[in-house]
């Protein structure tokens, strides 16, 4: 897994029926320091993430491994939304703080 | 997931006669800030995309989620065709503008 | 799926039991610019490809999806060979050129 | 598989029910020289894996191969505690000069 | 697949209960052309490959569809060793003169 800000939203109504009603996330992968990646991916939410918000998401076939997400075309899922991440014995980031 | 512009097709008669009656596009992945890769890649289309048009396609296993791919050799598959993208607060694509 | 040129062969008579008779090429990922990468891979021939000839290849669990190899522990397979690519409206590649 | 050491955890109050019971640790690629990638990921732990030890972990679908983390959406997974690690003929890492 | 060279051994008592049995190479990736990697990779030994032999190697689910590796948390297996490379019409490695 990774670590990701969720910086945006895809919307699209023309779509394989199998992805309905399914949230669309943008992310940007995140080191555990805070320092964010160049490039980006789609993701769909299994956890109800907000913009802003630090996350984990799951690739691969493992996506489909949520109740949301099972038989869907979903090669990337938010799994859980980030209270604290702890590095090298120091905390790097606590969700009150941001939130 | 990730963005991409359609920017060609493939044509093959000999083929695995699992992927007969698949259309193959060209992709080449796209930010959510409109910057292009460089790099491309083929994928079977499930929705219908046309060339030009920006859409969310699906890699892996979860390319056979499709009501158009399962039990194909697809490892890739155009999964939607993209309305808008919203980037940290902007809109930075609006399917009527380009299409 | 990615675009590649067939540029040789390896054989093995050591090997595990269920990849006996899968013929095993060569392959240089090729952009649909024709620009050959500077990488190579190895890959299962489903459609009876030749040296010099432009293939699309399926990778990971998809490349499990052919008659040729299901079961087996291929992780990338030959299952097409490209008649035409045309990208950005411009014909690119036509097999008739180079074969 | 990869090589890696242990250099934090995350913890998730918010999360995919699926995840419930699982800890979630911070791993930085190594090679077998011991040099440290610049890179991180978030895996779950199935061996009782501790800060600052080298580990074994693998990802993708292959993740999901152990009694702790099948069903789950687990994308990646300690999977073993590296004892020592032999290169080119020499001993480049035992466990109890470093734990 | 991919072709490379084993370059080591990883032990490690404290592992996941379905990897007894199995043993772990270190392996580096290796061109057609005899260019090694920098990079490096663990895989599990299906066919009783030695350190120093050119090998082929299957990642990801297909790891797993060997006799040795099978519903075992495998993402990298060694499935072949290799005898002759011949790349762009010329051999390129033959066992028997490095062996």
């Amino acid at each position: 897994m990774q670590l990701a800000k969720v910086v945006g939203t895809v919307v699209a109504t023309q779509k394989s029926e199998r992805v309905d009603g399914l949230k669309m996330m943008i992310l940007r992968p995140m080191g555990p320091d805070g320092a964010l990646s160049s490039s980006y991916l789609v993701a769909f939410d299994a956890v109800g993430a907000g913009e802003g918000e630090v996350v984990i998401y799951a690739t691969g076939s493992s996506a489909r491994q949520t109740e949301a997400t099972q038989n869907r075309p979903a090669d990337a899922v938010i799994m859980a939304i980030v209270d604290t991440i702890e590095l090298d014995g120091a905390l790097t980031y606590q969700k009150a703080d941001d939130a």
